[in-house]
């Protein structure tokens, strides 16, 4: 059995405790978390630790899977967890993926032990897919859609607004982008006018609602440039018409010449904490693998072939 | 550059020596053919060699793609050759898979080589897929749907038929089954019961048609069993209705319980052999890549991480 444990225990990990438990050759050491060891239930009665507990488990625990967010905690823990375990997080900053790679790779090699970032549907599958294009056809157009389907990162931040309760954004794929990038005549993929942001707010009693719409409109990076659509509703309703964080997308790529060929990968989950931490349970399978093959360094799931990613009693025959 | 040469040159020979001359790291030092030297013409003026002359080639030659048909060429050929050189084949008979695999394994071990089988689109990429979800979800139903497109074996099979002069096989996925795959309502993935074949025969004059139609409905393992149209035309009408050998096809995969998704892979392609050809090109590059770090033996394509396939000039940290 694979020894694992989970680091960070909020909805990413709580999902990936969830795939670790049902696979077949994986067992759950232990959680460990910020919060009060009394506030935390884990399932299948799995011990919790303090976060700064972990250095003493060195030896315990064969992949640790860092379940935390990527603005402040994986660029702070990632590195430092991986001198000292083989370790597996979902990064998901694009244009910060780099300097992350950067830091972690320096980390791990110093430590002798193997890192894999950003798993998890994108960056993750997603990048595996448009990877597959560019490989197969360096020519081709690739495109991505998200959604339609909740972004934590964006609702967090309508939160934050003064005079907000909650919120909920869903990211849509304009209809007729996609459709062009079906049909190959999508000429510019740019996300801002590729996906409109819908919002669902929940405002504070008497709060300024029209400060609020200004507000979010104006975010830069979240939603300046984007066509945003903003309806408030009661805080009963915000929790009916969103029982789960679910997502979804696709990637969509076109070959054009003799070759000609078109490609679409589409997705949708239930729930993306849950999904993510499916994704991560396999490509944690592959870490552990690859560094008892004496793997060190950084990597990502461009370096992960499939195979080290299934469970034992897989028949990779019936699969080929 | 990588030094490649192709073995067998109808049209996956073709295809595939087209994308390999567009490959920025590949050069093509000849093709092997079994036909007359004066028959042939290489596209970009490819030197053309007797297929018996191959192993005089042997420090020339860094992957050898091995295109030949699946039924005689490649159970015979690819063991052969994997001796001498690294190749890749498209072997595709998927019940013999295993079999090819151990006789590839057995031989390019001897001769300290490594050998890739099975690549294309499926088997291929779509086993990738196939692996991808089991990976991922354990549980979870995968179902693969061909068509709507041109099959080549069975084309193959119709002409032989006496009285027929030349024929066009297209398999098509019955609609109600997809739709039923895609909303996880499928319970029976049969290709026997989830696909049509439909026949474009143009037969000899004076012709028995209700022989040659009932020989097609009860060909086993071809058409027996499978709902089965036949339609009589012209010659002039079958090449004008099929100017291109194009093909296409779906990998639906669905996920149950609290982690609940739906993932969809589909592929259309205006030239199978074409896209085939494109295929093996990229894992022809993992495998010269492969084989430097000194792997020997015969994989697949699970046993392939994407960043081996890519071009040299592609920028990973975008694709992430």
């Amino acid at each position: 059995m694979i020894r694992t444990a989970v680091f960070g225990y909020g909805n990413l990990g709580r999902g990936t405790l969830q795939s670790i438990l049902s696979a077949e050759d994986m067992k759950a050491v232990g959680v460990f978390t910020r919060r009060e060891k009394a506030e935390v239930y884990a399932e299948g009665g799995i011990e919790i630790y303090p976060a700064n507990s972990i250095l003493s488990f060195e030896a315990d625990i064969d992949v640790l899977f860092i379940c935390g967010g990527s603005a402040d905690d994986l660029p702070e823990y990632t590195p430092k967890l991986a001198e000292k375990f083989n370790v597996i997080d979902s990064f998901d900053r694009h244009s910060e993926i780099k300097r992350h790679f950067d830091n972690v790779n320096y980390a791990a090699l110093k430590g002798k032990h193997l890192a894999l970032i950003s798993a998890g549907w994108d960056p993750g599958i997603f990048s595996a897919a448009r990877a597959m294009s560019k490989a197969v056809f360096p020519q081709s157009e690739v495109f991505t859609f998200w959604g339609e389907g909740v972004s934590q990162g964006h609702s967090e931040a309508v939160r934050r607004i003064k005079g907000v309760r909650d919120a909920i954004q869903v990211t849509v794929p304009k209809e007729d982008a996609v459709r062009a990038a079906q049909n190959g005549t999508l000429s510019d993929g740019d996300g801002k006018k590729t996906h409109t942001r819908r919002c669902y707010v929940a405002s504070e009693e008497g709060a300024d609602r029209a400060r609020i719409e200004n507000e979010i409109r104006t975010m830069p990076d979240y939603f300046d440039g984007y066509e945003t659509e903003i309806e408030f509703v009661s805080e009963t309703e915000l929790n009916a018409l969103f029982p789960t964080m679910f997502h979804g997308g696709r990637v969509i790529a076109n070959a054009h010449g003799a070759a000609a060929a078109g490609a679409e990968l589409s997705l949708t989950m239930r729930s993306n904490p849950d999904f993510t931490g499916a994704v991560l349970t396999a490509y944690g399978r592959a870490v552990y693998r690859a560094a008892k093959k004496g793997r060190t360094g950084a990597v990502t799931v461009l370096d992960i072939p499939i195979s080290d990613m299934l469970p034992p009693s897989a028949d990779k025959s019936a699969l080929i």
